[in-house]
């Protein structure tokens, strides 16, 4: 059942420290089955694709056609209810303004000694989206990472989704055509971020792969890092709502269960300085959980992860949240900032009592891929700059050269390497 | 012997492709005995360090204390030559002043629906910086991992390296000094970055591992990537020289040879549009490689890696650079901008025949920390944003949810989350 902690309890320390040190995460051991995947699609390709997706969706394509059409796309956009259609493009313009404004700058100077500097940002030029068949299959997810990289100039935007006995999602569909995805194969697990890592004969390589999957998906990008460009490392959602008892218990409450209905796995943590305001918020979850669709799995991650931590004065709450370092923090409070500014670890903050977690997940515009199980203490949400990179320059003249060549000959005599230090004293007439 | 290819040729197609195909990275298979030892340090923390340092590096430290004192750093840095520790001096001066100005902007604005939007960057906590013991035990390397993170504002800076039967390399602990390293421990290999990724009880974990190695730290940081951050996977370096004929040939051969000198499996490619000065710079190179301390080493590398390919026309050398996708890319002609503005995949630009790429690994300011093995294609130079993340953040108002509230209800509706939807209902009193 749900932890229900006092941050003046004599074992708090212990206690909480076991929370912010428990992984959530599937140990499950895929490693070798992704390994003999990802070999076997990188020396056989179009074939090995064939077979796996034959063996584990259960499809044989229609022609030995991988492709969807972009016209299905087209059509299946065409074909969402007005209202929905409306919805999902408000969503891609707003996502599209916050990371238009994450485009990063060039730099090119000239510094006192003469030396001219800088650094140029250039898309890459491929890049693979995957989109998880069946419960995970989110639209919203498809914008939040096809925009960016869109935004980010790349010219080659690829999605591989996997079509169990043939079927695919309409809505993902739509949105990949209103995001604008150039390619879309009906390939899933280890297999296609292998397919999109290494090519095949039908399917180009691309650079960087993004976008959220199972285990053996999750996997098969950590294998082939450094191949390929990939996102962070993605395991359960979790929340960490701080509020005092000035908020609507039900609202606090729907929030918690807005995590805990994505995942069993999923963490909702509720930090409060008032103990009658936990007991409300904890009896209202028992009430709306009856009536949620996903009950069964908002309960199963309520009663294994949800915590309920209550402290004596919220000025405790930073501090557990950098320990935390949870994927979402709301701070449900009058003057949310004063307890922010000390918020160094977090994927996403939500401000206020009027700012709910889900704004974030569909429509404000900020990503919604973040870093979860504690990786904010050293990783961010998707952006554009995930789709592009930098190339430092440097340019010489005789003058420049003359300044700090000197120092350079001596640094690199002093590393024995005889070579570097004669490139610069040739050009110095040393 | 070293590889001569003319663009005109009909096989140089295929030359080529096996070129940029063929990756000369170790396939060392290490993967299991690091798996072991990092789960080793995992469990049994100090003892396992213990017994893996005697047993890699012939070394039981005095007392037990694994710590080099912070002041015999100091002394190594007061005891330098004063020539080298001017130049030490000049070269963390260049390179702080580059990697400030790389300091990201925070972002806070109100959208026209009165919806606050924006992201601060914040430092890790904590960052590990691998040194590695012998042969590539550079100071210069000390600098360009142990600045950026300073001035990105990391408070608790720890360099891990091994001392082999005990002894340590004093330039590199000047360095250290100089950068301001907090702590200095003698443990290498797989298990120190175990140790920093895992932490034990004499030493804190850190949330950022950087720094070369050699395949154990490679492969250790590559698992351990997700528990902690890490800069990219590194292979062996490389350089393509783009040169017309007006340049003096032994320059360019030297510029080659710097490459050389690093490593057996480092690789030099000349692009040049004269066949009779690709002459002059393969005979120099001859002439220069024996010359050089590390001969050895520069002609295992020429041979067996060194290409040279004469084009029609220097205008065939940005796509080739792009397929290439080299560390460093020197463009030793009159206007070498023109080539520059066409190339989109390198690590680090050398403009202009007066800016030897020597002078960027130790003195210009940008990163000596480059892509290798074609992964400019989607990564960057290590810079201060790899010691930071972002957290975004969101306020809404009553006004900014009623207007966008409503598609988000719609999307999450679509999705199945309907917690999602009435956390936002409750708020817009629907």
């Amino acid at each position: 059942m749900m932890q229900r902690l006092r941050s003046s309890d004599p074992g708090f320390a212990r206690d909480f420290a076991r929370i912010v040190r428990d992984r959530r995460e599937s140990d499950e051991s895929v490693a070798r089955d992704v390994q003999t995947i990802i070999e076997d699609v990188r020396l056989r390709g179009d074939e090995a694709l064939a077979e796996y997706t034959e063996k584990f969706d259960g499809h044989v394509p229609e022609d030995g056609n991988w492709q969807i059409p972009l016209e299905d796309c087209r059509e299946a956009f065409d074909a969402l209810q007005p209202e929905l259609r409306a919805a999902l493009e408000l969503a891609a313009q707003r996502i599209r303004a916050y990371h238009e404004a994450q485009l990063p700058e060039d730099r090119d100077y000239t510094d006192a000694i003469g030396m001219r500097l800088g650094a140029r940002w250039r898309a890459v030029d491929g890049a693979g989206l995957y989109v998880p068949g069946g419960r995970a299959a989110y639209p919203s997810s498809l914008l939040m990472n096809a925009i960016p990289a869109r935004v980010a100039g790349v010219e080659r935007l690829v999605m591989m989704t996997p079509t169990p006995k043939g079927e695919v999602n309409p809505l993902v569909l739509a949105a990949a055509h209103l995001a604008g995805v150039d390619e879309v194969w009906r390939v899933g697990g280890a297999q296609a971020i292998a397919a999109l890592a290494h090519g095949t004969k039908t399917i180009k390589p691309v650079d960087v792969i993004t976008g959220p999957g199972n285990a053996w998906v999750a996997e098969a990008k950590r294998q082939l890092f450094g191949v390929v460009g990939i996102d962070m490392v993605a395991g359960p959602s979790e929340i960490l709502v701080i509020a005092d008892a000035k908020n609507d218990p039900q609202w606090i409450a729907v929030d918690l269960l807005s995590q805990a209905e994505h995942d069993p796995v999923a963490q909702s943590i509720l930090i409060t300085d008032d103990a009658a305001f936990a007991d409300q918020v904890a009896d209202m979850i028992g009430v709306e959980i009856a009536m949620l669709p996903k009950a069964k799995i908002a309960k199963a991650s309520w009663d294994a992860y949800g915590v309920i931590i209550v402290v004596d004065s919220l000025d405790e709450a930073p501090a557990l949240a950098n320990a935390l370092a949870a994927e979402h923090v709301e701070i449900a409070t009058d003057n949310p900032e004063v307890l922010f500014d000390q918020i160094r670890h977090a994927g996403s903050v939500f401000l206020g009592r009027v700012t709910p977690e889900a704004i974030g997940d569909y429509i404000a515009g900020p990503n919604h891929v973040l870093p979860t199980g504690r990786r904010a203490r050293f990783s961010s949400g998707l952006s554009v700059l995930d789709f592009m990179k930098r190339t430092s320059f440097i340019a010489g003249t005789d003058q420049a050269l003359a300044a700090i060549g000197p120092a350079a000959i001596a640094l690199a005599e002093a590393e024995g390497l005889t070579a570097h230090a004669r490139s610069i004293e040739l050009r110095l007439g040393i």
